[in-house]
C-alpha cells in the first residue's frame, strides 16, 4: 500500500488545522452556509491553497471553484474534489475531506514525479448541502443545466434573503449565474472522495471503498393547516390543531419505512424539520409545516412510502426536490476498484451504495463518467459534530486518490 | 340598559382606529412583544390618551402604566384596565379592549357628571402574555412580589436578549425593577374587562358576564434528546430520533386531556411550541424541546395529565410556570353581578371561569379584591387574528364597566 509521503502527511495536518477554525456553529460542529462570511472565508482558503500550488483558479458561472493543473481547454480532464459548505451543526469531514484530499493528491503526484497526460482539476462545488436555500447540490445542478438560474435566484433563506441578494452581497453579479456546457463536456472523469455516511466500512474492516450508486431520494413539505386559538380556553371538541397531524405524520413516516426493512434495509423516512406558526406555548397553532426526507433502493418504494404517509394525514405534499437513483459509471468504477485492489490485494472490496445525494451523482446524471471513494467513519455518524474519520484512514484515502489520478491521467480516458 | 353616550361611542371608534395600526404581525394579526418598538409605541399611545383626559400618568417599578383620576395616595382606589401586549399573531382585543374600555369609562363617568368618592385608575400591565420572555403576567407578578426582579432580569427572548438589556435599550434602569407593596395596598378593587376566550356567551346570548375564577394552569418544557445523524444514510435500527418522542408526546397530551372530558370539560393539554435542533430536512435531530400547556378545573387533574404524558415519553419535564387556581373575590363579584342585573334584569347572568391567566388573577392571589368582566366573542377564538368582539358588545362592555365604577366609587369599598 502506498502511503502518502511525509510532506503530504504534514500537509494534511496543516490543511486540516487551518480549516478547523472556520465557520464553527455556536450550537456545536460547523455552520458553513453558502455565501455567508464563513463560507466566503473557506473560498478564500481554497483559492490561497490552490495558488500556493501554482494551480490556475477560476470560479465558474455556477459559483463552483476550480483549480487546474494543466490546460483546461485540452479536454478529457481528470477531476476530483467535493464541497466546503455544511449543514447546520454539521461535521468537519462531509465535503472538506474530498477537497483537502484533492489538493494533497496533487502534492503527492508531484512528490512522486508523476507527469499527467491529461489536465487535472480540483473542484469545490457550491452549496452542496442546500443548508441555506433548501436545494441540495445547487452548484453542480446549475453547472449542468439541472436547475434553472431564474429558479435558483428566487430561492430564499430563512431570513428571507434571496440567492440573488446573497450573490450581490458577496460581490457577484446574479446575471452571470448559469450553466457551463463546455466546461462539463471537458470533464473526462470525476472522482469524489467523501467520508462514509454509515457503518459498512467498520463492519467490513477496510479504510476506503468505491461508490456504486446513489439511492433515489426526495424532499416533501406537508403544509398542515388548523384553526389558531387559545390553548387554555378552547375545549378539545372545538379544536382544529395541526400539531396532532404533525405527530401522526412523524409516526407514519417511521412505520412506512419500517414496513420495508425486510426487503430494503436502506429504506428510510425522516421528519427532521418542522416550522410551527405562531409557535407560542399557549397557542393552538394555525399551521405546521413538516418536511419529509425519504430514500430507498427502488424509486417505487420511495413513492409508496410518501403515498402511505400522505394518506395517513390526508394532505398532499409539495415535492421540493426529487433525485432519481444514479448508478455510477461501471467502467470507471471497475478501473478505480482495480487500483484499490493493487494497493491491498487481500482486502475485501465492497461497492457502496449511498442514501446521500452528492455532486458526483449530479455529474453522472449529466453524462459525466463519475464515481466516488468513501473513507471509513468510525462513528457511522454524519451531518453531526460526531462525524469522524481517523487520520490514518484519511491518509489512506489520499493515497488511494493519488493512485487513481495517476492511473487515469497516465493512460487516457476511462 | 345604559348605553354609552354618543361622544363615548365616537371615542371608541377613535381609540380603536389609532390602535389598529400599531404592531401588525407580517404573518397576520398583531405582534406586540414587551419593550419592542411596537409595544413602546402602544405605551406612548396610552400616555397621550391619559394626558388628553388630564389623568396623572406614572410608570411603576414593574413597568406597568397607571393613569389616575383623583389622588393615588388617598387609598382604597377603584382600578380597571388590562394589558397592551400580545402573543405572536395575536388578536386585536385580548388586552387592549380592557384598556380602551377603562379610558372610555372615565369619559362616560364625566359625561354623566359622576363625582367619584374614591380615586379611580386605569392601568396597562406590562408583558401579560409572556410572548417575549416566556413568563406570563410579568408586570403584575413583579408588582406584587410574585416574581423576583433578579429572576426576571435574567430571562432571555428568542434572540438571547435579556429583560435587563431590553429595559436598558428602552431607556429604563434595570436596577429600578421591583415590587411596589404600597401601591398594591392602595387598590381597593380591581375590575379587568376582557374579551371572552371561549364560546359560553354565544350560547347564553348575553354580551357581558362576570368572571368567577381562573383555572389552575402551568407550562412545562420537555427536553427530548437524541443522536444527530444523516437522515438519508442512517438505517432505522441505528437511530435515536427525538422527533419520534415529540410525536408521542403530542398525542399523549391529547389523550390525557380527553380522558377527563366526562368529569371536567375544561381540562385541556396542548403542545403549541416546539424547537428542533438543528431543524434540517436531511438531519435526524439532536434535540427537540416541546412545551406543554395544561389546565383543568382541579389542580390534581392538571398534575395527573402532566404525569401521564411524562410517563409516556419517559422524560421528566421542566416546570416553567405554575399558577394555582384563583377564585375571584365573592363579595366584589356579587356586587358587580348586581350592577349587571340592574342593567338588564331579565338576562341570564352566567359566572364565567376561565382557563386563561390574567393580571386580575395575579392581583387576587396578592390579596387584592378583584374580578373580571368578559365581553362576548362571536368567533370563540382568541390568541389569533380571528379573535373578535362586535362594536355593540364592546360598547355594552363600556357601559357595564361605567356602571360598575359608578357603583364602586360612589359607595365605598367592596
Amino acid at each position: 500500500m502506498n502511503l502518502p509521503s511525509e510532506p503530504t502527511r504534514r500537509g494534511f495536518d496543516h490543511l486540516w488545522t487551518t480549516l478547523a477554525a472556520i465557520g464553527r456553529d455556536p450550537a456545536g460542529g460547523y455552520r458553513r452556509f453558502a455565501y455567508t462570511p464563513a463560507e466566503l472565508e473557506l473560498r478564500e482558503w481554497f483559492v490561497a491553497e490552490a495558488r500556493a500550488r501554482h494551480l490556475d483558479v477560476h470560479e465558474d458561472r455556477a459559483g463552483n471553484l476550480w483549480a487546474w493543473w494543466g490546460d483546461p481547454d485540452a479536454g478529457d480532464a481528470v477531476v476530483t474534489g467535493s464541497h466546503l459548505d455544511s449543514v447546520p451543526q454539521g461535521g468537519a469531514f462531509d465535503g472538506p475531506l474530498g477537497v483537502v484530499s484533492g489538493l494533497l493528491a496533487v502534492d503527492e503526484l508531484r512528490e512522486r514525479g508523476v507527469r499527467p497526460l491529461r489536465p487535472i482539476a480540483v473542484v469545490a462545488f457550491a452549496d452542496e448541502e442546500g443548508g441555506r436555500f433548501g436545494v441540495a447540490c445547487m452548484g453542480s445542478r446549475l453547472l449542468t443545466s439541472q436547475l434553472a438560474p431564474e429558479r435558483a435566484l428566487a430561492l430564499r433563506d430563512d431570513d428571507g434573503v434571496t440567492l440573488a441578494e446573497a450573490l450581490t452581497a458577496s460581490g457577484r453579479d446574479p446575471h452571470d449565474l448559469g450553466p457551463e456546457p463546455a466546461l462539463v463536456a471537458s470533464i473526462g472523469a470525476f472522482v469524489e472522495l467523501h467520508v462514509e455516511q454509515g457503518r459498512r466500512l467498520i463492519d467490513v474492516g477496510v479504510p476506503v471503498a468505491v461508490g456504486s450508486s446513489i439511492l433515489p431520494h426526495g424532499r416533501w413539505r406537508f403544509d398542515l393547516h388548523g384553526q389558531p386559538n387559545h390553548a387554555g380556553t378552547t375545549r378539545l371538541g372545538d379544536r382544529d390543531d395541526p400539531m396532532l397531524a404533525q405527530a401522526r405524520l412523524v409516526l407514519a413516516a417511521r412505520a412506512a419505512a419500517e414496513a420495508h426493512e425486510p426487503d430494503d434495509p436502506d429504506a428510510v423516512a425522516t421528519v427532521g424539520r418542522v416550522r410551527v406558526e405562531p409557535n407560542g406555548v399557549n397557542a393552538i397553532p394555525s399551521q405546521v409545516a413538516a418536511w419529509l426526507d425519504a430514500r430507498a433502493e427502488q424509486e417505487a418504494t420511495v413513492r409508496g412510502i410518501v403515498d402511505r404517509i400522505s394518506a395517513e394525514v390526508g394532505v398532499e405534499p409539495h415535492e421540493e426536490s426529487w433525485t432519481a437513483g444514479v448508478g455510477f459509471d461501471p467502467a470507471l468504477g471497475r478501473r478505480v476498484a482495480e487500483v484499490l485492489q493493487r494497493r491491498d490485494p487481500t482486502a475485501p472490496r465492497p461497492w457502496l451504495p449511498t442514501g446521500a445525494g452528492h455532486d458526483a451523482g449530479i455529474l453522472a446524471t449529466a453524462g459525466v463518467p463519475a464515481t466516488m471513494l468513501h473513507v471509513r467513519n468510525p462513528t457511522g455518524i454524519s451531518h453531526a459534530p460526531q462525524e469522524h474519520a481517523e487520520r490514518d484512514d484519511c491518509l489512506a484515502g489520499v493515497g488511494a486518490l493519488t493512485d487513481v489520478l495517476t492511473d487515469l491521467a497516465a493512460t487516457g480516458p476511462a
